[in-house]
């Protein structure tokens, strides 16, 4: 955790330390992913892709339909029909989840009861493990997601899902058997709350501005639901990247690739600023680089 | 992740789906904490709580002077030497850290170089094992504290740290060899960062007022620095809980005892809302219950 001498403006640098050597060298990730050649990204499917614009900014998902096409069909129909404009942020709990809400209006059609893709046969999907240790499952990556596999349950490799970590979108719901419909989202802005996986439709993840999100103030009532309509944040519009003329595209590394391996070689191992690597990194520290197409 | 109605003003409950079942059961961890016997908890030296009054909120961070005596020693000087008052928040890194700082003043003492208290030796420590793995160490506790060990460091048990979980207080440095004085100072806000164990003073924990904190804008310069002085956070007081009379008095559950085995075992183990529990938690989500002597 790097120092930085405040620039007080009446006392500079009065700490009575030697300078900070720039630029900090914390790892080699970065250069790793810029100089991957084109073939190790994939391109992402603008249809794929959701902007949200709230009063705190916009934030952009990313939706995963190999891993619950259902829920995510029923989300691209609200996203389509205009049902989250005007929607609300309706919760932030500290350490947990931003958490959001169509506007309820029965003109319009809401999904059907949703099957239960808390996860999915592997079959069909190519998984990459982890070479590090996982406390939950068999951790790993399945094109350009981190996942998780159980290779008990079932035949042909088992079952797969989309893990639990900062940034991941999944579909609120009730208890069971409620699976959710997909007009309450939430985000994870804490640690990894991996205990929610193979219990809840996870449907994506944030590509980008998670920030100012993340930063809102903690709702008050249990769980973090704000107490009231004010609190509330507006959600303006929200629409497919492939209805915005112009919208940029984006990649992701190809979690096969080994630019992606050597990436989380690099994260196992950091340098410069630590006197001792790590020499492992757990699955959601695994992020998948992603990045609009340079 | 539980849904909600939104309660629109003008269009309550119009989602088509029953109301949420309240309260919901998500594990029965609270249940344990609220019954635990008085001889399974530990006392906090009001000695080693520093109370930090910002402009956000007040911050209450418990010391931990096993893990990293001169550190802590450090820092408690500056406390009682006013030396936090007037500091700053000077960084916010979204899904990291928040950063603070003392004010410079080359009138009052700093540490002399400290020595490196990254990790200790285990002796004289009770070191209880997470039933659960881990990717980087062995996970477990150290009274009252989420550790891991290292067995094979040194004769006697080997070595020992605290981990870098949501919530943990670390000592920020320059680069090796600089250790750091105590002067700035940082929580986790985001994914348990185990990847700094072990390369980091850690010294102590938030007991409570994270959540303001957490919610603070992010800096917009590299690391989360905040740009200019107009956006640094004023600290207006640090003070030790043994310097403010009628301060509440807290305490920590004894990670030895059979109430925390039973806590960690509900969080392994949800039921109600969940329909597959996971079987296991890691280190960074079993955290140590605390609170104010009831």
């Amino acid at each position: 955790m790097r120092r930085a001498l405040l620039a007080f403006a009446a006392a500079p640098l009065l700490l009575g330390q030697a300078a900070p050597v720039e630029p900090p060298v914390y790892n080699a990730a970065d250069k790793i992913i810029a100089d991957a050649p084109a073939a190790h990204w994939l391109a992402i499917d603008p249809d794929d892709i959701m902007v949200m614009e709230t009063a705190a900014g916009q934030m952009v998902i990313q939706l995963a339909p190999a891993f619950a096409p259902a829920h995510v069909a029923a989300i691209k129909t609200l996203v389509r029909t205009g049902q989250f404009d005007d929607g609300r942020i309706s919760r932030v709990q500290d350490n947990y989840v931003v958490q959001w809400a169509a506007r309820p209006d029965p003109a319009k059609p809401r999904a059907a009861p949703l099957p239960a893709e808390y996860e999915r046969p592997l079959q069909g999907l190519n998984f990459t493990p982890s070479p590090y240790a996982d406390t939950y499952a068999e951790a790993g990556f399945i094109a350009g997601w981190q996942a998780a596999r159980d290779a008990k349950a079932g035949p042909n490799g088992g079952s797969v899902w989309l893990a639990h970590c900062y940034g991941t979108v999944g579909v609120g719901r009730d208890n069971p058997p409620d699976t959710g419909d997909g007009a309450e989202l939430y985000t994870v802005i804490g640690h990894g709350p991996r205990h929610l996986d193979r219990n809840i439709a996870n449907v994506g993840r944030v590509l980008a501005g998670i920030e100012p999100h993340a930063a809102l103030p903690r709702g008050t009532e249990d769980l973090g639901f704000y107490k009231d309509e004010a609190s509330r944040v507006k959600i303006r519009r929200v629409r497919l990247a492939s209805q915005i003329p112009g919208f940029p595209r984006w990649q992701m590394m190809d979690t096969a690739s080994a630019s992606f391996a050597a990436v989380n070689t690099a994260r196992a191992n950091r340098i410069g600023f630590f006197v001792r690597p790590a020499g492992a990194a757990d699955l959601c520290t695994l992020k998948v680089p992603v990045r609009p197409i340079p």
